[in-house]
């Protein structure tokens, strides 16, 4: 196939757009900063979705749903909350369109306004607390731990497909406990749930850090996440878990009965990710090629395209092919057989590498003759004949490898890119480069602001794993700290 | 516990709505209109989902996810549809709020309103044909079979619970075809894979038929159906299919260029099934003791109670009860110990008949020595003391025969409450006690506008199943007809 998408060196930001519409996984739609996601992509996402599931449930959460909209009163309950997401809502005024009386089409009927105008969520906190009011009694309600699967909009003024949308896909936990240690363990729980996805289904190495305080989602008392390095050399905040103390509570006056028979504040947490997730999937992994997808996410996992010249040759490697494609099924590994009779070989290859399958299988008349296959792997374009003999625990294994190969290609990136930072001069000369800067701050949000204002660069976090204490100076102003922490430029 | 539901013969429409809100599944939200689904109520919904997208899928279709907004100005573009749809949405109009200079918390930022209002997706015909517009160019894109699981909004003036809800969750099929006789056979096949969901998933029989002119989707050539009734005699529309011939397709210039070369215009479906079908679950099956759910959509599908007085029978109880526990999940049936130590197992037994759990296991300690347990069914509420020994295969038995059971015992309902009806003043007279009417129609809007306006009963549809052609003259203007159809009231 034509060769439509721009090198990554050339253009990053064009190239992952470029992919993000030609591998069909989203395109922006006619309205403005929403987008549509195709099927391809869903698939992924549908991947994402379930293993995310099955984790929240092993972990005793159960789903539920609350509605799309909130009172615009209940958003301004929580000072900091309303603060962050009133200058970004969509706003419901009205229930009812109206024939247009001075021509054609529909006008917006002035008799049906709404008493109290609705947001169109952003987060659910203020719904869900205004509910777990009156779910939560006693003590034996607790705790309570919900998920919902749900789309929010947020009217983002610059908008980039999956990274950065007004309507986007996302999951939010919210909890409910009796203590502070019970929450704050729920906390770091649900952030290592992310990691834990992260690394071992997306291939993504992230680093599970705590956010500074300008960082923090508006009504938290702490933000934990998950922050990924991009092939640019930019941090992607992949996951956030917050612990919101008992601000929810309070705004709604959700109450508890403990032991003794004395009433408490009840404390929260709640933790998201987003189809965001996907534009880190792409970012983190892909090629000038297209995509190159972690098996454990990719919709299909091996490809695999005739090669013949008769209708005879044709059938033979049909039925072969189906063959490999029942042993593939048995063991779980999803398969297609790429049959279509009016496109060439080389457009179907580039096509299928183009959306990131994993494994590539082609069969020809000599490969036939001699009982095998050709293979070739999508990370590292390499080529191999093997036998057809046994070729399901050979893709099997390959499909492991892969999936641990990618990883470890992300992390040697990471780790490549990761540089201690000591002076400010230094900082300033580095940052250009991408990367993470490993550095020492003093802890004042003042500092933080001048770097960014200075650099563009913001603190991704301050690292929780492996965390050494390290005695030091603040690169921005000499004072002493006792920790480096982790800038980089954003998405 | 207490018996907190009324009878059904005393108030149907309360007892319903006890049972959604005493058994968890839904309540009334702050937000008019809107609900909250629980937890309970969503596990059901989440097995809804998972075998409806497994038979999606088994059909060919794949999902996908487009805006939740319309541009205003899409709606109007099919006439009927917009007169369908205009009442009763809702329109955001502004896309930020900002602190009320007048006082505490926010108002509307009058700044930023849209150029364009935005409707709430009260369903995505409008969304999804201006975005195949781009999709499909040739024959070759074609069929394009795409379904979307969504939330969308109708703003409805009297809402219940499930039934009828301001928001509510559902899916939405909309495929695209080459030729007038694929998209009709597409209309079929979908009514059809509901059909066989509600009967064989829901243990619901459900009539198969074509909608009136009058009771036709707004923008649709022919509305098919799955019809229901409820144990009121009541008729509830479960699913529909609809044809949407070339009206979309013109509307957005969807054309596609034909083996020939020459342009066309594309054939639509779309179909539908909502969070209604879990109202039409609680209506069809429960009793006055509460919920009664087909086991293959029930979250638990047995509950074990241990019964005993000492440390020691509790312990050994307990032992037992996780060995059948293993033996049941091995045969994938899903179970839960009930060993919650404040309440009695009187009061859990109520519950869970409440909740509607198939099966109900309790052992103590003369079931222990004798190596027995007490297996009580939910839909008879029969007993009957069972071997410990090999219960996992008596309890697969009779989850299959409660299941069919359930089935059963709604269609001997259904057929008990179906007359024939040759004559208006018995039609006015029987149309009180509920059920369906099989009567000769003269095929006009009128009579029908006649008869609902007399009676409250429309034609729920025109039979497409055994319909046996019968000459005959219309119940209310004696017009010859060549079929009988459906009356009855509906939800």
């Amino acid at each position: 196939m034509a060769k439509e998408i721009i090198n990554r060196e050339e253009n990053y930001s064009l190239w992952y757009n470029n992919l993000v519409i030609k591998a069909d996984l989203a395109e922006n739609s006619a309205v403005r900063g929403c987008m549509v996601i195709k099927p391809y992509g869903y698939a992924i996402w549908e991947k994402i979705q379930a293993q995310l599931d099955k984790m929240f449930k092993e972990t005793g959460h159960e789903n539920a749903y609350f509605p799309l909209f909130i009172p615009k009163s209940f958003l301004s309950k929580e000072a900091e909350h309303v603060e962050g997401f009133a200058k970004e809502c969509a706003v419901v005024t009205h229930h009812r369109l109206m024939a247009n009386p001075d021509g054609p089409g529909v006008v917006v009927d002035p008799d049906a306004k709404l008493e109290e105008e609705l947001v169109v969520r952003p987060t659910s906190e203020t719904i869900i607390w205004s509910t777990y009011k009156n779910w939560i009694k006693s003590y034996r309600d607790l705790p309570l731990l919900i998920n919902q699967w749900a789309n929010v909009v947020r009217w983002e003024m610059r908008t980039r497909l999956f990274l950065r949308t007004t309507e986007f896909l996302w999951q939010e936990g919210h909890t409910a406990h009796a203590t502070q240690a019970e929450a704050i363990e729920e906390t770091e729980r649900m952030v290592q749930v992310y990691a834990k996805f992260a690394r071992e289904y997306m291939s993504m190495p992230v680093i599970v850090g705590r956010k500074s305080e300008s960082e923090r989602f508006a009504g938290a008392l702490d933000t934990l996440c998950i922050e990924a390095m991009m092939q640019d050399g930019k941090a992607l905040q992949a996951g956030t878990s917050h612990f919101l103390g008992q601000n929810f509570a309070k705004a709604f006056d959700v109450q508890f009965a403990n032991k003794e028979g004395g009433l408490e504040y009840v404390w929260a947490t709640s933790w998201g990710v987003s189809t965001r997730l996907m534009g880190a999937l792409v970012m983190a992994h892909s090629d000038n090629n297209g995509l190159v997808l972690p098996p454990k996410l990719a919709p299909i996992q091996v490809v695999m395209v005739p090669i013949f010249k008769t209708d005879e040759e044709h059938e033979s490697i049909l039925i072969k092919m189906n063959e490999i494609k029942q042993k593939l099924t048995a063991l779980g590994i999803s398969s297609k057989i790429d049959d279509r009779d009016n496109l060439r070989s080389g457009f179907k290859f580039a096509e299928w590498e183009l959306k990131g399958v994993p494994v590539r299988i082609a069969v020809g008349p000599r490969d036939m003759e001699k009982g095998t296959v050709e293979l070739a792997r999508r990370d590292t374009l390499a080529k191999e004949f093997v036998s057809q003999e046994g070729i399901e625990i050979h893709i099997q294994k390959l499909l492991d490898d892969i999936q641990a190969n990618i990883y470890k290609k992300a992390l040697d990136f990471r780790d490549a890119n990761t540089v201690k930072v000591d002076d400010y001069e230094t900082f300033k000369k580095r940052i250009e480069e991408g990367g993470f800067l490993l550095c020492h701050w003093d802890g004042t949000a003042e500092t933080e602001e001048k770097i960014k204002n200075d650099t563009k660069a913001t603190i991704r976090c301050i690292p929780m794993e492996n965390a050494e204490e390290e005695e030091g100076f603040c690169v921005y102003s000499g004072k002493p700290s006792r920790q480096r922490v982790i800038f980089a430029r954003a998405y």
